[in-house]
């Protein structure tokens, strides 16, 4: 349809693959993502962002750089390809089994950018008084998973909002710590789904104190737990438990550690059933190595008599367990009793649901299902230090060499369309926020088109509105509306028979009421159908369709 | 400084890294940018994009989005990394050199789209009603340059805007390839700099129409020759040329081809003095193979008594020669004349300076230093038919399945910012049109600040201008100006003592003189200052700052 003003249409391919198509709700939302060509996968783990894709990924980024922005992160744009040099010296070149190297593995694909930052920053920070030095970008960042799934949700390359800072000590990098959760706080609200931060470990990145961001749904591949008492919320590595009450554990397994230094074994003992948290047994033997876990090799260095008067043994046992257990034996013959020191009532396994929390002692645990979908760490000098990346500072009246204290915080961008996205979908399709969809308002048009609705589509680019008018033609009005549903579109404008009264459908979700102010203060004809108490169609007189439409949406 | 309002700041390490720099324009615009922060190389090819770099480079992105929207190019962002398969089929693996190749070299990382978009939509279009399908998408880019050099005109890793377009025949290809045509234009046009579109070969993208668009400037690795009598512009490599009157040549080179066929040896005879352009000789002799240039092993194709009778010889004489010339023997001794075909007066070498226009050959050829900024190709169905991307098209009352015919069109925003970059900087510094400018106004304040100053802010941030404050503590008035000046930056407005005047130092370009118009009728207090007929300094009443901003900046 060829108009003098310009008209913002749907993608040329706007469900061109749904007409052979039954949707319900237990379509994988991966799968229905590619059939409405939100996104394509040109091999498994590869993404192809299609125009609806892009522009909601678009959207998901601006919402992600205001809030960034507020807290004045800068934004850059670092290399996609890294040098080994780095990633040798902090060690985690060996331990980078993902990488994509290439080049004749002398550089990498990143899969963040700690190395990379730290260098910059090492080799343009003039002066202490420029700190903190806050940095983030959005951008591609790669993994080599030999096993990609799920589409969005883990694949060989994805989007990625990675922040960085750098601070003169721990206490001002604390103080920028709370205020990159105040920022994500405020970008989960602005996403209008409801949201988790969880305690967390550290893991491969490192630092010492850690936060998952998680939307509780049943098809996360996390698991987080909420105190009903204290309130606090920890993913399950980081979850301690004590159990309800003095249970009866037969059977109890064994599992053995032993410390870097190779001077004490340590006996970690659960009960069989139960899953055994290597990182809590660590929390009370802080110099153990988590990374040997054979066992046999872990015995043998412990087998021989002779030495073994020079070394300790700790024996650890789980909270859930009692004397009256059925301990295995001890698989090592001459001990000296006085070697050995045991520690009782640690919770060393996995929490349950309904246990007792770890942290207050007190209230019931309750477990959820989570998808992650950021994660913030403070990192100490953990980066800072083997890359050099430090400052002179004055103290007193001479000047002294600090290494910087660093955080990192990642969100991951094209997780959230593919998390939102199967939280949201419901009988109808897809269902987005108006802060995440391609597009707010779907314009389609009854008949053979009306030069009188013209005025319609002017009327929407002066207001600015984020619509897309679906003139395909050939493509009944029914099919029209339910394509717009199931692309997740919020508002279906219909311009029909009884223009200049325009009928609008709602699809998207309500998550408050303001538009009843605009409607209360209407001056011009605006009716409402409601079915079970929710507004499901508005008659709005052409004359107000902007300021409905304004009003509608700031609820969505 | 703390406000209660939100300031936005200039980058924190913006100017660190030039108070040892002593700046003249001899300067190479490379080292600048990187002293200037706009851009670093982590390693030689590699780029980081630092916060004023980012920002110049997503202004020029804006404008080429904004162009190609408006002739309907949908934008989407293809993976950057692509299977090997396709490209085996286009025939681009082999020659391939400077692809980085991953993951056992099953993977590339992208240098351009062909392969992938044509794949898409040969996957994804299900009717010719579709067409024509137009895409584009501004992502990084790889070529593994194995002599990376001049920062962001030839990298490791680049942004390209590149584009594509799938037409049902060549007519209609043609349409499109002209509205591509107009959307440079109008995207060059906005940058504000004058340019060129020439007559380029397609040489290894392929197809059979194409221009390059060029800034003209002496440091351009290219060459770009224009006719005074004809206006045709093309680049050396497709510049035709005769030469200016029968000219003595002494000594003649002579170079050998075959044809693909291996049945026909093609001597071309040019001055010694010129280079030859095997294009022009295959403009002659289409199925001449311009890849196999071992004159040993082609002559020894024809050096065999007993083949040589069923072969050809084609003798192409360059347009300088004549009888009169020094030709070198002929290197075969048994020659039946009558297999000769001898063509004279044709262009083979590269044209020069003043030489008579081969296409109108009446006007003076002019050459010119270029910068090559884009490329636009007609493709045909190079990709489309080896890809298998066709459509059934209704033919009578029948269907037929017919390739699509395709168009690429690349843009090289990474390399616009290095031109303008290059281009526009004076004694002063880097100097970019208000479009390109990392922020397009520095505010600075004299003394220790001033608690009235804050309203200035506060009339910058309503009118949506886009200043940076510069309130870095301990450096002087002076030195902030001189250093938003290096910085390009096209004015400084300066808070002093004369508050609530206020002093605007212009330093960019000025494109136009629609400003006048704001002046005549203002109505506040405003005074120029001019230097040599330019305006140099405005002297603002704040009431009227953002409107004079509004009305200086939309020549700049």
């Amino acid at each position: 349809m060829k108009r003098f003003l310009h008209v913002k249409n749907v993608p040329k391919l706007y469900c061109a693959n749904v007409d052979s198509f039954k949707y319900s709700k237990t379509v994988p939302t991966h799968e229905l993502l590619t059939r409405l060509n939100y996104i394509s996968h040109p091999k498994a783990g590869l993404v192809n962002w299609l125009p609806a894709g892009l522009s909601s990924m678009n959207k998901i980024s601006n919402v992600v750089r205001k809030r960034m922005n507020e807290i004045d992160f800068e934004e850059l744009g670092l290399s996609l390809i890294s040098h080994n040099s780095s990633w040798k010296k902090t060690g985690r070149w060996e331990t980078g089994l993902e990488f994509f190297k290439l080049d004749g593995k002398e550089y990498l694909l990143v899969p963040t950018a700690e190395e990379e930052i730290t260098n910059h920053v090492a080799s343009h920070l003039t002066s202490y008084k420029n700190l903190p030095l806050l940095y983030y970008q959005i951008n591609p960042k790669f993994r080599n998973e030999k096993r990609p799934r799920s589409g969005l949700l883990r694949g060989k390359e994805f989007i990625m909002k990675d922040a960085y800072s750098f601070d003169i000590d721990e206490k001002s990098a604390m103080t920028t710590y709370n205020n990159v959760i105040g920022a994500y706080t405020r970008i989960f609200q602005d996403l209008r789904l409801p949201f988790t931060k969880a305690a967390a470990d550290t893991g491969e990145i490192g630092g010492s104190l850690s936060h998952e961001w998680h939307y509780l749904h049943e098809t996360g591949e996390d698991t987080v737990f909420s105190c009903d008492n204290c309130g606090s919320v920890s993913n399950v590595e980081k979850t301690l438990s004590f159990p309800v009450e003095e249970t009866e554990v037969a059977d109890v397994s064994v599992t053995y550690f032993m410390t870097k230094d190779k001077s004490t074994l340590v006996c970690a003992y659960y009960p069989k059933d139960r899953e055994l948290q290597p990182n809590f047994v660590k929390n009370e033997v802080p110099d153990l190595n988590v990374h040997i876990t054979d066992q046999e090799l872990i015995l043998a260095e412990f087998s021989d008599p002779d030495t073994l008067i020079s070394k300790k043994i700790i024996r650890i046992m789980d909270a859930r367990l009692n004397s009256r257990s059925n301990f295995p034996d001890f698989p090592i013959s001459f001990i000296n009793r006085s070697l050995i020191t045991t520690l009782s009532d640690i919770p060393i396994v996995s929490a349950e649901e309904f246990e007792i929390c770890g942290e207050c002692e007190d209230g019931k645990l309750h477990g959820n299902r989570a998808i992650e979908i950021g994660h913030t760490f403070y990192l100490g000098d953990k980066y800072s230090k083997p890359l050099g990346c430090s400052v002179e500072v004055p103290v007193g009246n001479k000047t002294e060499r600090k290494d910087l204290m660093m955080g990192c915080y990642g969100i991951g961008v094209s997780r959230i369309i593919a998390s939102i996205g199967e939280i949201n979908k419901d009988d109808k399709g897809l269902n987005w926020p108006r802060i995440v969809a391609p597009w707010e308002v779907t314009v389609v048009e009854a008949g053979n088109g009306n030069k009188e609705f013209e005025e319609v589509y002017r009327y929407l680019n002066q207001a600015g509105l984020d619509y897309r008018a679906d003139n395909r033609p050939k493509v009944g009005l029914g099919k029209k509306i339910n394509q717009s549903n199931l692309m997740g579109i919020p508002i279906t404008v219909i311009l029909g028979k009884k223009f200049p009264i325009i009928e609008l459908e709602i699809r998207g979700k309500k998550y408050g009421d303001s538009w009843k102010q605009v409607y209360e203060s209407r001056d011009f004809e605006w009716e409402v159908e409601y079915e079970n108490g929710q507004d499901i169609k508005h008659f709005v007189h052409k004359d107000g369709l902007s300021r409905a439409l304004e009003g509608l949406l700031e609820d969505m």
